[in-house]
């Protein structure tokens, strides 16, 4: 199980990199994403609306404390990374992953991060060391936990599916 | 050279994903993003600062055309790449690519794309062909065509550096 934490949404003001923070953690094989900050029911319906039509059984849930959230799955021994460009780098977090521990928990931050989170967090780990994006931080430490195998995975159960095509845009309705 | 045209980009609307476009494509090691769209200046401006604190010469530009833009790196001999969702495997693609060139286009599109930049494009390519983030599609692009390479790279003359830490920020002013 991986879950994915999207600390301090803004309704408005972050409404499409959340929405990308989600799609990207359901095209990249995790499980679920948790919103806390805002309750934006606009995003959670977004979201909900591709699972119906592209398929899966990826999740969305608001919690109004990522306190309780964190607490919650350092109980069900969840291991916790939290993405931060200060952190150690991603490709030595993810070599000390315990891979006879399937439940993780990544933390992906918001405007201000509290330094509780950085306390609660196995790794504080970084993609590159850089600013750049959330989005392209959490799809590389996806891939690199997956070992690329979201790039292969289909979504059987899906109303739409995408016939890959190098000519033009190829989709199949299964309604 | 690695060169990144995002498509028609609408200030306010699209300004933190293609400003996540742009700085995803420098701390990924492409060396220059043009946009076209809206000729957006808070965004160049805050690119152009992130540059300035953190180092390398990526470059952004506008143009007011993307067929002047395309015409002219295929006149160059760049190979073309255009991230979409409904194009062949990207894991494909990367291994078609030659290697012998190192110039590349990589194509992001906007909120629409015209028929053309399919026709135009050398490949019409999809990470995992399902609906996400172009801000992920690009990363992961280019992690796969770096070989992960953009993981270990610094960039030495920026006035800030951060010194990874799993425990808290550390960041050193050069200035």
């Amino acid at each position: 199980m991986i879950t994915v934490l999207r600390l301090d949404h803004r309704s408005g003001r972050d409404a499409r990199i959340t929405t990308h923070v989600c799609l990207t953690s359901r095209a990249f094989m995790a499980n679920k994403v948790i919103l806390t900050g805002d309750h934006d029911k606009s995003v959670i319906n977004s979201v909900n609306q591709v699972v119906e039509n592209w398929g899966g059984d990826f999740q969305i849930e608001y919690s109004d404390s990522y306190k309780k959230v964190i607490k919650q799955h350092k109980k069900e021994n969840y291991e916790i990374l939290h993405l931060t460009m200060y952190g150690k780098p991603i490709q030595e977090t993810v070599k000390e992953l315990d891979k006879t521990k399937e439940n993780k928990l990544i933390i992906v931050g918001g405007s201000h991060v509290p330094g509780d989170v950085y306390e609660a967090a196995d790794w504080n780990t970084s993609v590159t060391t850089q600013p750049h994006s959330e989005v392209a931080a959490l799809a590389t430490t996806l891939h690199l936990m997956n070992n690329g195998k979201e790039l292969e995975n289909t979504f059987t159960d899906g109303k739409l599916r995408i016939i890959p095509n190098n000519e033009r845009k190829k989709v199949i309705n299964n309604e």
